[in-house]
């Protein structure tokens, strides 16, 4: 088919698309806050509704009851399990994207109310859940429509799997998605989702890579209850005193992990992957700006982007039990937990992590000569991904990058962890790719979270474009 | 006079004095809560109505207006003062207590209702206030009734100093004790306080010094905003790696502070003060159930009262600005503030601790080479307080602990602060006297709080004959 006439299409009917993203980022769909939950129900009706009235099939599943904190239950909000085309001869593409967003109220900073979508002059669509991942839902949807609204068939079967629970731990989902392995998403070639950012703001990427997360929580407790630093300090051991002792020896102040044997698992860095890093859009302004002051450890981009990719860290994030209000207490904490989690790339497996982590604090606890009791337990730990960057599914993507945006892709890893990608890979065993929509200053978690309306727009293209790339793989590319 | 007339009177109206400390544990005069103010002044009402019923002269003293968090101010309750007796040819004695009380619900894990006083089957008067500080209070208002009731004159001027703020930092206190030093306060020639506690169970004592208390804030910032580990982990200078770093070079586990030239300012021991530790009536098992556990960090009795009493220590509290909540979270902050505190003895002075303190610090962080900021803070600092154990008010009081108990009391010293004694002390002039009425156990912060029975009636028949033992003293014995 004429990619022209699709792109024409996109172009001439922008309006149509954003008044469809204005409609859901009006529906408050907070995942987690159980007063909102409606809400969410009632977003995953308005995507069942879009793709029914485009003649998808549709399905929602029930994934079960969450747990709250203070003992009661909630519905989870329902999986939408959509399909759009049924052709044995086409490959079958399968599209994940979350419908639920983060919380957002006008107070803590907006400019805008943001649960209504406001285009400002720079062409920025500010809303709640336009970039994080609205946008890339109603992107899938605008496809379609565009398709049929051209008469054209869609060169691929479409599956797609909205969830509206990926803010709270898409609970749910991993169930599901074994369920359906072999089921629902028997026929599935290759995986996309569209649920993260450019590296910056001015070129595409397709990202190949995320780092998997292991979680520690070191518990010491030694009195019986909290005790008076005048009555008790200086006669007992204290555990906040064992814990600082311990954690200043998990990671030095360059970053520098410091448990023995980490590093001897991390897969080492060849020149053809050095390579990777020549080219990549990616400024040390774009850091500072992110962070918001200038502690970036190096001093070149090629070693953030290598500590930030594929390189492990370590972060300590608090300590539970002990004293955290504004002003002076004078307790002696008769228990307290220290949190911290390694950041973990190939080839480190977590057992072997737990295991190097246990070792090392024991052995450090050791040292101290300390009455008070230790334990270390790891609370989750999540396995970092890697796909294969020259599979066909990348190649099809980077070719639709190229024919949207006159540009290769900066191929890139991320340093956080996006869990549903593992799941797809691990329960369908079919190559898995990440390709944004937005770009990376769009805020997606913070306040003022915007989607570009050329990302938008370009991205509806971008889409609908991978889907003709994927069709015209040759056999003899797979 | 013959002191055996006083104990027998005291003897038969117990059940008086237990129904006076009944009415007062029965005002809930709370006064770190706000919709309780109303009944802290109730209660210096009670105190105003029972003097001025036995004929003392009584006045209130407006102290100002609390500054509450929330913006809004709270009248101060008053602090009374009240004198019995005014004769140029006797000494004054000025006591001090508190009618104000620690918070208390039921639910906290109370075994009886905390503001009604009950007696149990092993003469324990339980209830809020009981021993902290409303029976000391009463103590010496029993002492004038037996007096009044007996037709007997009081051997002393008796200057009385109630204040209700004592639970809240004694707001407003300290400017009325300077203001009325010159004035109300003129002819006083010894302070007693009785609001603190025996060392253990079975033995009076006399307290004749506290540790200070220098707090400090140590904040580390380096990020503009709270960052995810995932993205910058192991890219930036993260503030609670310095802060681990920096803070686990205070103190080592067995409770040594390690910052250089803190122990050239504590005073030596003296062969004469080793001495005063040989029969103290003090078992490992009361430290040990005091705090819950056996984490002891000496094995002798002597090693954990000097270093409770004489030498310093340094406890970590807590973490501001890290996260602090049960469960996971990926967060790198900002911004955080360790808390620590230094308990201070004789010779230390606060801005020599504070002095050194930065120094350390500060050479501490350097070594880090991080981009982060540092900054060190005293946000308190209270001096120790020593008094000198041979001053007749002390023999006066050893000679009625002598008389009412058949024992010699124990000299101590305490861990913690009380600072209206140094108040008294620096803006008097006078020897300050701490003569503890309840014992080691009576929980003054906890739940279940209680005083003995006999601690209550051997307690104002103790401050009863202290006052006439001063009125022994001898011109050449003072
Ligand atoms: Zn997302
Ligand atoms: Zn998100
Ligand atoms: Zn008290
Ligand atoms: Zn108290």
């Amino acid at each position: 088919m004429s990619v022209a006439k699709f792109f024409d299409y996109v172009e001439a009917h922008q309006s149509d698309f954003i008044d469809r993203l204005r409609k859901a980022v009006e529906i408050p769909s907070v995942s987690s806050e159980a007063a909102r939950r409606p809400d969410v129900v009632r977003m995953s009706e308005f995507l069942v509704s879009e793709l029914e009235t485009l003649g998808a099939s549709v399905e929602t599943r029930d994934v079960g009851m969450q747990k709250m904190h203070d003992g009661t239950t909630l519905k989870l909000p329902p999986v939408v399990l959509a399909t759009y085309g049924n052709d044995p001869a086409k490959k079958t593409v399968l599209v994940y994207g979350h419908y639920d967003v983060q919380p957002a109220l006008k107070e803590d900073g907006w400019n805008t109310d943001p649960f209504t979508l406001v285009e400002d002059e720079e062409g920025r669509l500010l809303g709640r859940g336009s970039t994080d991942d609205k946008g890339p839902i109603l992107g899938w949807i605008n496809v379609i429509e565009a398709h049929k609204s051209l008469g054209l068939e869609l060169p691929v079967n479409l599956k797609m799997c909205f969830e509206g629970m990926e803010e709270s731990g898409s609970e749910g989902l991993d169930d599901l998605i074994l369920l359906e392995a072999k089921k629902y998403f028997a026929d599935v070639d290759v995986v996309c989702i569209s649920d993260n950012y450019w590296l910056g703001t001015t070129k595409p990427c397709l990202t190949y890579g995320l780092r998997g997360v292991s979680y520690f929580h070191l518990s010491i407790k030694g009195p019986g209850r909290d005790l008076h630093s005048g009555v008790f300090g200086g006669t007992v051991h204290e555990p906040m005193t064992d814990l600082f002792a311990v954690m200043s020896n998990l990671v030095a102040p360059n970053g520098k992990i410091l448990i023995p044997g980490i590093y001897d698992q991390v897969a080492p860095l060849t020149e053809e992957e050095e390579r990777t890093y020549d080219n990549l859009a990616f400024q040390m302004d774009e850091l500072h700006s992110a962070v918001g002051s200038k502690v970036n450890i190096f001093d070149s981009e090629r070693d953030i982007l290598q500590h930030r990719w594929r390189y492990p860290s370590l972060s300590i994030h608090g300590v539970e039990g002990a004293f955290y209000n504004a002003g002076d207490k004078t307790v002696v904490p008769a228990k307290v937990i220290g949190k911290f989690s390694i950041r973990s790339v190939p080839d480190m497996e977590p057992e072997k992590i737990t295991e190097l982590v246990k070792k090392h604090i024991e052995s450090e606890f050791a040292k101290l000569n300390s009455k008070n009791v230790l334990n270390i337990e790891c609370s989750h730990a999540g396995k970092p991904w890697f796909a294969t960057p020259n599979h066909w599914n990348y190649v099809a993507a980077a070719k639709a990058v190229e024919k949207v945006f006159n540009v290769k892709p900066d191929m890139t890893r991320e340093g956080g962890s996006i869990p549903v990608t593992l799941s797809f890979q691990d329960a369908l065993n079919k190559n898995v790719l990440l390709l944004p929509m937005g770009r990376g200053d769009d805020g997606a978690h913070s306040i003022n979270e915007k989607l570009d309306r050329s990302n938008y727009i370009q991205g509806i293209k971008l889409l609908g474009t991978y889907l003709h790339e994927i069709a015209e793989i040759k056999a003899e590319e797979q």
